[in-house]
């Protein structure tokens, strides 16, 4: 094994540690970084990621390293896998230690409050790299770590960045397809945490699949409608990484969001909901993110206005969704 | 109750059904007519649709009605819920037995083998009737019948047909939205059948959520390149009748199609499948008619071509599916 190939992965959680698995699998060393010390000395001991990816063994592949500029020294590709909100801060723990040239494949799914930023503009801010690429698509990581077939996109401006990142990643089990429309690639990834959200109340609420269709239906509408405002190509909202996530998001008992959507269905506050839970739900900051987005746009979002909504504790679940029921728009 | 507000709805299986109680609850007297005099008999007895739609209670506004001519007499909505592969030879006992203007609306969802006709079309031949309209969308009839919140689709090609069904259909709880794109709206409702025999195969293999949303995905962008190719709107796939009937058929417990799907990944043949169902799973005779008109129109339908074969036994399951999931294309 070259020490050339190390790959270093800047986020310990869920889908920072099935992207180890994966590499580790093709025989590629392993860089992990996260932010708690501790933490990265039991994933060690154990070689598990108990919290955020229990029952898969980690390989010797995979070293942990608590410091992020030594994580990413003489590292070929670099993947980043850590939540919006921390992004920024964490990353200026480790000033231009990119090395020049290397891919930088941002996995997070969000919109940083406030600027308004997406996750691959806040790297390009903290790194000076110029090569970043987003991947996105339906992709669970527990199952990704299961080894079952999945397909993600990898968008980035050069398409030869995307194919750099293609082939890194590429196996018969983990297909992975090229774009260059980043921003829509990337919104269609962090406006679905929102609709997933609706969608877990639309279920919680016990409203039927007739109803959850619809609510995905007209959910990609707007998701489509604010990033083609924005500058994104339509048919990217069609794709893997706009129908495809939002799809099993929506629909899979592995989905973050999803699960706070049900908690909220069940009358709990959002506070009582995050203090229950070890994991990041992103929509919940994405929600009044993408809220300001649209508005700036002058664009119509009617469900993630009725999220937003509900996770301020202003309105009822039940009236939410019943709300969005019957608003008027007689010709589709 | 007047009599001038009777509708006739022909077939009484479970979505023709419901669509009864739909109208029923409206105060609508309703004429049900089925080919079996003596199954008709027994629902009148029962006051219950024990096959098709069991547990929910037949109120008095529904009369059966086992002559077809008599079902339609004076009838001022009719509703159409039979399969494709019976739709022709049922319609032909009763030849011009729709009262004049009365609009018709096709809930079938199917190709007609050999003539590659739509539902619309053959009850266009058959009844002289020029004010069909078809009814689509996200609509198990279970879910429907048990009041949950369901929206539709209904598109007929003279805008005011599409109206004065939507007025006639509309309930708090069943939303109703019109379209005059009919050929998209009834190519979305036919084809998503053989996308959910596909996706029963690749839940029935255990494939995981994240592969059943890639295909879900890729099978609406084959429907939607036939659709178009055949002189759809493209829009249209993207709304109710496309992506959201797809995928609530894909996901829900409830769809036959999907039912078919399961048991050929278990390794049973279609005719010992289909000797094993008392209902009829439409895509198991849409998928021949699909192909040959994308054979027609030019267009490639991988999913549907693997579907096919596998039905014909030629291909088994798991092989089918590697060989969608390894297909190249590795831009999006």
């Amino acid at each position: 094994v070259s020490e050339a190939k190390t790959a270093a992965i800047l986020g310990d959680g869920g889908w920072g540690t099935a992207m180890a698995l994966l590499l580790a699998g093709q025989g590629r060393p392993v860089r992990l970084w996260g932010y708690d010390p501790a933490y990265l000395r039991e994933m060690q001991r154990t070689r598990e990621n108990p919290r955020f990816l229990p029952g898969y063994r980690l390989p010797p592949e995979v070293a942990f390293e608590p410091d992020m500029t030594r994580a990413l020294t003489q590292a070929s590709l670099v993947i980043v896998a850590i939540p919006t909100k921390f992004l920024r801060a964490s990353l200026q723990a480790a000033p231009r230690a990119v090395p020049e040239g290397v891919p930088v494949v941002s996995l997070t799914k969000g919109i940083e409050p406030g600027t308004l930023k997406r996750p691959s503009e806040i790297l390009r801010d903290c790194t000076g790299c110029h090569a970043v690429a987003v991947l996105s698509g339906p992709s669970h990581a527990e199952l990704v770590a299961a080894g079952q077939p999945t397909t993600v996109v990898v968008a980035a401006r050069d398409e030869s960045v995307a194919q750099a990142v293609q082939d890194a990643l590429m196996t018969p089990v983990f297909r992975v397809y090229r774009s260059t429309d980043m921003l829509g690639v990337e919104l269609g990834g962090a406006l679905k945490n929102v609709i997933a959200l609706a969608a877990g109340i639309c279920t919680g609420l016990g409203l039927g699949d007739n109803a959850l269709a619809a609510l995905i239906t007209r959910g990609l509408a707007e998701i489509a409608r604010l990033g083609v405002a924005l500058g994104a190509r339509p048919e990217t909202f069609a794709g893997l990484s706009g129908m495809g996530d939002l799809v099993v998001t929506c629909i899979s008992a592995y989905g973050r969001n999803r699960a706070v959507g049900l908690a909220l269905a069940e009358g709990k506050s959002l506070a009582e909901i995050e203090a229950a839970r070890l994991t990041v739900a992103e929509g919940v900051t994405t929600a009044g993110s993408a809220l300001a987005l649209a508005r700036s746009a002058g664009v119509e979002m009617p469900i993630v206005e009725q999220v937003v909504a509900v996770l301020a504790g202003e309105k009822d679940p039940r009236a939410a969704v019943t709300e969005l029921m019957t608003r008027e728009g007689k010709a589709e």
